[in-house]
């Protein structure tokens, strides 16, 4: 059971209530009436607990599973052990997620600004805002309703943020227009100058950083990111994307909507990301790019050229994922005939 | 044009001025008292905006473009379109760097402590400094003149910062020496212990970090970067390097002068990189290892060895470049061969 | 000799006090009355001070030392120099350490609270703690005797720390749970939401992530380092465990003890890292692996399999050190026979 002293379980959910709010089908003749209290993974979860089977590298845990129920792809609820409760999905962890957010809203602290926040008098807070200790807010700023700007957060001046946006711990935002339903994590940089300069050897002259920032609606940016804003056209991170922790996104880079870009991931200047590409971790993509729109680029890989539509593609310089894999082959293949040398 | 609300313009100027300021040339015959009055890039640039062409990559835009005037290469003035004023200058990035920064000034707040400010009674603070809300500043430090601390900065105990010099919101400082015109960006991590310790399958035993952190004058440090103070000897930043953001420098490190080190670079302990010397992003270098004077390393670069002065190498391990492309180009063939077989 | 305005030394050690506190051996005739006042490099050293030879690469520097002591291991004593005095051990590096923290001891500040930290009346505070400007510590949080927060850090609410623990400058803590002398370095981020989502194009679906973060005793984590909680089993950061400054460490992953973890590595969910695993810097290693204890893996390595215990692996994807090097020997050489053709 998750630590009652960090998350907190609303009332228990029957079969049917969960079936409605997740779209999961129950199986004919199910006990739609059947209480589910919690949820777990395959190996912990007993009788009153609710859990899911969506990796097949679990498939052992499923079949053993003592879950009083389980959300499950048509296609493997045979693998189910007798007794399990079946609720199913095509989507069994999207199904898991409602259900899950249901069991355990996302706690919010009581909508008021700590007396130690600094909010300058010029700046407008929208309604049912919760502002934490030491949070900084710069002149002409404007923060939409019921945001949540946690403690130490430094909001710049004229700085935009829509309504139901929340900033971590010790975050920083400048020279940013922050959509609705978006989540900066703790530590995150956004706004500051891009790494812009003419190269000079009596000392690199700086090229004045005159674009912005733009993050649309329900954006998540992970911890410690960094996104500096544009020379001159605006950085810009579309609907959607979600970054994960210590990614670097450099000035002028456009992202789509729907990205999934993975921790230690860097982009370098004025390089398209096209809707719903994924990146993983630690990718690094050269400057001046086009990634085309649901590319998925394999972890560690470094990105020299454009990549096209529907890529999948891995390696440094990346290679479609069969030819890497082939390479690995080859490379093994000769060394161990060295080897038999 | 920039938003007004984060970028003030100055008032317009001539060609004459920009001339003067930038000291690109007119052509004969030009109008010198043309006004202009803003920057913008090639393909959004119009008759009263200033642009530049330096790279071949933009060279149709160039062709296309509706500037008012913009900064070109010698050899490149042939392929303006009619009707744009000329700026003739050897390095047109730069021109229009000082000419940029012209009409666009950095912008800085009234020079005034905030009340939030915790300022140790034994700290030493310069003429005209901006102390932000929620700043630190530890006992027996010493600030320079026009010094600027962005909100939530903690500067350590006896930490010493010149003239001019801005530390970012949330950066933090501690057992460092640091010059003029030094920018810290926000997040920065500066002067904590180097990660060194003796292995012991009991518990690793701390050794005392005994160094300090040298930042020499004239140097930039990007977002969430860090920099660990030495062991004995101090980790030096020398005059000029622009460091961007989510490097990590490593204990007893020395760089050069007017070096480049791009995203997410790591440099491991007691490494000397000499002057001039750029790194691109991802690259890691390992430690006691000397890079020679004006090196070029590629992205994603993995360095296990010394590198000769003025050398242009890429890879994991590196190699001269062409070595690299070559092996790039002959795996691809071996790849190719095996498909077709 | 270090900056006395960070580091204050204790009174001069004899050779015999040296002895006793490290462990090392004086030899026979040893002058045990001998009166070390300071530690210095081997190429820095005087008469007065304390060095040690522990990396071959360095033996021309102590061949050469004037170093009035040194710890070196019993087969490298022949090198010496004359003139100086050696203290023998099987691990000089260690013995140096613990002689280092003698005379250099960590810098505590008085255990105070300072009047601008904002700390909830349901939390609770040990004796003797240091809680430094600007620190933010939430309901019911716990910490024990002797932890030192320093200015701006976060502590979420229901937190608990152990006793002598220290969280550094702006760093963020939350949902987690953390042992004795366990030190998180300025800007490390704990605790967040693990990258839990259901992908979906209308939108991806947030999985509550309703795990903690464990950090059990003495471990260290290094600066701008994050740690998420887990999505249902906890993260686990194992007893004696070291790890440097940006480094990624996803949700559910356990990390066993007395591991090191260099700079920038990253490490994908619900993967499991035994006991005594080094991991060189920047490595990055796939979700749902397991690493066998005590293996070691090269810089920059990408792992997408589970390693055997006591492995030697480098390289993307990795392969035993030998079969690595032979494969960049083989390259080589197919490069230069492609360039003499």
């Amino acid at each position: 059971m998750p630590d009652q002293n960090f998350f907190s379980r609303r009332p228990a959910l029957s079969l049917k209530d969960i079936s409605g709010l997740s779209g999961a089908a129950l199986p004919e003749g199910a006990n739609g009436a059947y209480v589910i209290e919690d949820v777990a993974p395959l190996d912990k979860a007993g009788p009153k607990d609710l859990s899911f089977f969506d990796n097949v590298r679990y498939k052992e845990q499923f079949q053993a599973t003592k879950a009083g129920a389980c959300f499950v792809a048509p296609a493997m609820a045979v693998f189910a052990p007798k007794g399990v409760n079946l609720l199913i999905s095509p989507s069994p962890y999207k199904a898991y997620a409602l259900a899950a957010q249901t069991l355990y809203p996302e706690f919010k602290p009581k909508a008021e600004t700590a007396k130690s926040a600094k909010i300058d008098p010029s700046a407008k807070i929208g309604k049912d805002c919760v502002i934490e200790e030491g949070v900084v807010i710069g002149a002409g700023a404007i923060l939409g309703d019921q945001c949540w700007l946690e403690p130490n957060a430094v909001i710049g001046r004229n700085v935009q943020i829509g309504n139901n946006s929340r900033i971590g711990a010790n975050a920083s935002v400048s020279h940013a227009l922050i959509g609705d339903h978006v989540r900066l994590y703790p530590g995150v940089r956004v706004g500051q100058d891009g790494f812009g300069f003419a190269i000079d050897p009596k000392g690199h002259v700086k090229v004045p950083q005159l674009g912005r920032v733009i993050i649309e609606d329900h954006v998540e940016v992970g911890a410690n990111s960094t996104i500096d804003r544009g020379a001159g056209p605006d950085t810009v991170i579309g609907q959607g994307t979600w970054i994960d922790n210590l990614v670097q996104i450099g000035h002028n880079v456009r992202v789509g909507k729907g990205c999934i870009i993975v921790a230690q991931v860097g982009i370098a200047g004025s390089t398209v990301i096209e809707d719903f590409v994924a990146i993983g971790g630690q990718v690094g993509i050269a400057g001046h790019l086009n990634i085309g729109k649901g590319s998925q680029i394999g972890a560690q890989s470094g990105i020299m050229q454009n990549v096209e539509p529907g890529s999948e593609i891995i390696g440094t310089p990346a290679l479609p994922k069969k030819d890497f894999m082939r390479q690995v082959a080859l490379l093994k293949r000769l060394i161990k005939k060295e080897k038999g040398s």
